[in-house]
């Protein structure tokens, strides 16, 4: 019987009748369970689960792992649990059914960090207006570039601001907006929310319209891990290696896109951002070419002192820049780090925005910097 | 200690010395468990799952839902599960823990059907050849487009072919490629593997670089469920929205792309397909605007006989044309009215090629058709 129920809504959903969100509450017996269901101020998920024991939930806005809510079963066997809302951010979550960590079958927000697939919830509130879709929006593409440097043919994720394709005779400035380790071409765009901050912010005519160029910067992949490319030879730990990727991105990358958009290909038309490693790169790659960026801004990352950053410092310093922006949270593993860098900024002399927010190195401060940095270039 | 363990681990991570596919290795002990795994003529299949009291696995190899395998508990909890390989084929699978569906979380690939995620897993073999990445690729983006007549924003999927930005001078042919009911802009480019199939068939000369536009045929949404915006109010079952969707189709999305990409604006180089449901907008777009394409291949749909649809077929064969390519497999539910419809396009004396493929109402079978249509488009 089940199996006739599961044919005859298959053909209505190949006729048009119901839409995929109706089948699953269709197969669900025709009751519509909804998960995560924001109230007021708090939230319910909710879990179908006819033959487990113990069901748990763990979310990003919980102090830490072991701190996991237990959820009731209830009638028919969804197991639910009702908590107050956490501040507005964009969070991410999963069940723990008997051991097991399950998504949110119900919920069809997910995000990919890495590896792992988690389900999102965003709640609403001032912090995350510009993480929602704005009413004028960009393109998003993935291009595929060739790096002599890495002998590889490579993934890039760019996003063009609404009017691109409409104003033929445009020009636009150039963000190169870099992840951290374990991320890939799609981090930025995927966690990161950074189609819709952009869209938003000059919507709101808060920023410049601009392009915004995402590479993957693990010079041994190709692209994401989901395409299943198989990797490199570069293992970015030789010597031999050291700033290969900052090579190719300011060599290859940036020559790229400067022939394939309209773009203003000027140092005054540049910017350069990172989270973590790409923190790294950032500091890197503006230390290495300092004709390159007029706007450099490393987040939730740093650097110690030593001879050889103070050099590139005072070249950057020679070459002169618009806009120096490092951010830090106050709880990140890295804090110390960005201190000392902020030390060294100082000392070489070098005009800057430290701005440290509270939080560690999480998505939801990356998201905040860019939505607070992006407004203060190219102007 | 396990959260000490955490902590190290990240900041290796933010440090670039383990990858976040390392971390999660590092995680469960420093072993590394691989799933899928295939060797020889068998695959594995594997779970670490400390708590569960039954695990097992549903592919969709297997003919139908009850007929799932058990895995087996091993050594450090990780369960397991060693099947003959299937055929070559792109198949989707999960496990099933104490009742609860989970996706492999070993395996970074993952397929979204509709509103469900799913593990993928590709089965090397002549049939798969071109669905994994060619050496040359072409650009996938997302642009959004106005539709007055829906008075929405919504976006759609676009593949240029490898060497579009290059050759500025270039104009290309379109193929309109549509999904079916449950489906969105994404589900071409995901399960139907588009890009890869059309960069292997340009690569090896098979088939004419084209352009493939992918809309979202779904009149009540402006983009993927994924994208978390409100419907619209279209109702698609109302007789005043009949064909609204096609008319926004032919009347905006076509003039959109020709505007605003390099194309060759002319019925000889228009081509429309589209599988279940977007076989039913295919065959309606076609009937309804006789002038627009040269190229029309309706997949896993028909039509019911009708003097409405004779009048149709008619006004094609008035217009004239290049190729009418209809497929269906020979279990699908809806062969019955592809051979209806095979039967009144032969009574209308339209020539035409009826193509029957084993299988049923599945994405095997929609790969198999575009990789076998598309090299007889545009010659």
């Amino acid at each position: 019987m089940k199996r006739i129920t599961a044919i005859i809504a298959s053909l209505l959903v190949a006729a048009g009748v119901l839409s995929a969100q109706e089948l699953n509450n269709f197969s669900r017996g025709g009751r519509s369970v909804v998960s995560p269901e924001i109230k007021n101020d708090s939230v319910t998920f909710r879990l179908k689960a006819d033959y487990a024991t113990i069901v748990k939930l763990y979310g990003s806005w919980m102090e830490d792992q072991s701190e996991t809510v237990d959820l009731t079963r209830g009638e028919n066997n969804v197991w639910s649990v009702t908590l107050p809302c956490p501040d507005p951010e964009i969070y991410t979550y999963n069940f723990i059914a008997d051991g097991v960590s399950v998504n949110d079958p119900l919920n069809v927000m997910v995000q990919r960090d890495g590896s792992r697939y988690l389900s999102m919830l965003l709640v609403d509130g001032e912090r995350t207006e510009n993480y929602k879709p704005a009413n004028h929006r960009g393109t998003v593409s993935h291009p595929w570039y060739d790096s002599n440097l890495l002998g590889i043919n490579r993934r890039l994720t760019v996003y063009t601001p609404y009017g691109y394709e409409k104003n033929t005779k445009t020009k636009y400035p150039v963000l190169y907006l870099l992840h951290g380790a374990g991320g890939d071409e799609e981090a930025w765009i995927s966690m990161g929310r950074t189609a819709q901050i952009m869209d938003n912010l000059i919507e709101k005519g808060l920023a410049e319209p601009m392009i915004v160029v995402m590479p993957n910067g693990n010079p041994d992949q190709q692209a994401a891990q989901t395409f299943g490319l198989p990797t490199t030879g570069v293992d970015r730990r030789k010597p031999e290696y050291r700033n290969i990727y900052v090579r190719s991105l300011v060599e290859e990358i940036v020559p790229f896109v400067e022939k394939n958009y309209r773009v203003i290909a000027k140092k005054s038309h540049r910017a350069i951002a990172g989270l973590s490693m790409g923190g790294g790169h950032t500091i890197a790659a503006s230390g290495l070419y300092p004709d390159k960026f007029d706007y450099i801004c490393p987040l939730s990352m740093g650097s110690a002192k030593s001879p050889e950053l103070d050099a590139q410092l005072q070249g950057i310093k020679k070459a002169g820049y618009k806009l120096y922006w490092l951010a830090c949270g106050d709880t990140d593993f890295l804090f110390d780090r960005a201190n000392a860098f902020d030390e060294a900024l100082t000392e070489n002399g070098l005009e800057h925005t430290y701005y440290v927010s509270g939080g560690g190195h999480v998505w939801a401060n990356w998201r905040l910097y860019l939505n607070t940095f992006a407004p203060l270039l190219f102007k």
